[in-house]
């Protein structure tokens, strides 16, 4: 087999994440070239979506590979900007095949306003994200300061995730659904892309509800 | 005639429920695998969507049949969680013939702030609604608890249909459209899905005024 | 020529129906089966909606004629229960060639809290209304209570476009660009159903941006 | 070649304005007639909406040619009502290849709300302007006071160009992405047709952030 056709992205993950690029199109999550998405490939692999493209309107040539280490696979190629982001989810978490990262107004609202975290409680669809079995769970969304050095905002998520486990070491599954960086949107992943549009869709639709409740309150 | 044929599920039933899916979704009232929805069929059975599914892309698959207890007829399938609900509706009200679940950022918002239901009262779409022939007339909309245990939740609503009607037997006709559980959606049913998604238009229309009214009050 | 043939709606009577109710649908303006839609028809004729019918999913059997008094062509045939209103509008208005009404949020909220008029100042959107060549005008919107007897309400209607050429015959072209029912919708007319549409448009954008306004300010 | 054949609008440009003129029907950022879009093309020319038309259904022939004072190239011919706004980005930007303007509800509550400019502030988005490299940087959009006089509109956009240009020398390139027209709507501009839709959006989504932050504040 050649070493071209060993860096091939398998077609169903470019459909997944053309098709996730569209459905977020459709809610307004992926304003101008914002938002990026990526698929787990065997062999320690991830197919990411390229650089500055509008994610409403991705093709096959918008989605490249790269390494868990971020390292493009083609010489030059330029990944989304926080493809270490991405990167830091599938090593911390074995179980997470899809990410997605989006804006959308209620979370940009919300992390800008809030402090280290945003308190999701009472909500029948916390039954969608892991180790919530109830809507009498309450799960807390961390909320990172924003930095233009992936590299140290990663080292920040893993820190936090660290923490957690080192205060709570008997509920190491109960790890939060996602995670807001301020001003700058959501990051979620799942088994797999239908599973992480779910959490999405899950996730937005609380932080909509939590910014209508404070208006209207 | 197999038993297995006549255990089919009419093409229809699957039409409608996956054309309200698809409805729905555009509403954006169907978020993650939340919603469900049933059509009621000859000889005591229920067409019923599966657990777990996206309400926006359902399939013929993705429909089953339960009797009115909420029995699977096939060993091992498994139901939406909230299939009791669905069969109280059916048992209580003769002329329902198909019931809507659905969870929109207004019916989460106002139920989460309400008490034990809401008055919707002024509005022209009331006459949208069975037994009030004017706008003049006013509706409280029952708002329940939410519980995970659902054959308890639906004793809950049986025991509020059956106050409803030991106080005002004259009456027993003005039904409220559909009920609320708090921050888990919405229940609406009607003869047909066509009349269900009807009314379940107009009262999100009237929750939408509603959460809007108390914003620019 | 048979007496049928002489009652046929044209087709661009019905593909103009049938489009504006596909639009209307796509803006949430016609929840359940609110709203109802005219063209005017050579001879004294009006082309109007059926009553009880979803206005995003019309077809060329939704709309039915009605004379300038609103009585129905066929015998039993049931136009929608507005119809009166837009009589009105017809014989007020000699170049109205179409009418619109439906149910919007914004419109809804507005006029549930209005006192007999609401008024529009400062939008550049202002000239889209007749009469009206700059953004430095401003119109104020009637709104009406709600009624059911839709004649009376019609009388209503009249007496204040009566009040007005009295008060200010030499203005009398400066009609207001439609008219709100408290709770009950908007109603709007033009020369022909592009141009009703787009005046649609225009008073629904300026409704939402005063309904934002106060809630911002 | 023929005069006639000189004037031809080449096709790619007429796609362009046809396309956005869908995508900002879809955001509801045209209504009415309101919106108007242009493309620059070689030899000092302007493609440029005619006037009147619904910017969410145009075709080839909505499109025509001026020069860059807003001269039709074909006798009798009516641009938009704007033009010389357009002709005035052309002249004073050369690597201005498109230019959009269209009405949303935040941009125009908050234009009627604001005072010479709305300052966006910490929002990752802004990086989808020039001159900006991170989101720490903040930019001052200018908001201009509206008036019918539009050749007297375009001298107060240039004095504030000229003003700001005289101020700081050294950073002539940070200009502004956009400005404001109060009640009126948003200019932007950018090299091609998907590069100013991608600066639109992220404008629209970083204001209707600011309108939703001034809401629940």
């Amino acid at each position: 087999m050649s070493p071209s056709s060993s860096l091939a992205i398998p077609d169903a993950a470019i459909q997944a994440i053309i098709g996730a690029g569209r459905r977020m199109d459709r809610f307004h999550w992926v304003p101008a070239t914002a938002g990026n998405f990526s698929v787990r490939l065997p062999g320690g692999r991830v197919a990411i979506t390229r650089s500055g493209r509008h994610k409403g309107f991705l093709d096959a040539d918008s989605v490249m590979g790269v390494d868990l280490e971020g390292r493009p696979e083609e010489a030059g190629a330029r990944p989304s900007a926080e493809t270490l982001l991405h990167c830091g989810i599938y090593r911390r978490f074995p179980e997470a095949g899809a990410v997605l990262h989006g804006h959308s107004v209620a979370n940009t609202v919300l992390s800008r306003q809030a402090g280290e975290g945003i308190e999701l409680a009472g909500y029948e669809l916390l039954k969608a994200f892991p180790g919530l079995p109830t809507h009498e769970a309450a799960v807390t969304l961390p909320v990172f300061d924003n930095d233009q050095d992936i590299a140290r905002l990663q080292r920040a998520v893993d820190a936090r995730w660290d923490g957690m486990a080192a205060i709570s070491p008997a509920t190491g599954s109960v790890i939060p659904p996602g995670y807001l960086i301020r001003g700058h949107g959501v990051y979620v992943w799942a088994r797999d892309m239908d599973a992480a549009l779910a959490r999405l869709e899950a996730l937005e639709f609380m932080l909509e509800c939590e910014l209508q409740e404070r208006r209207s309150r």
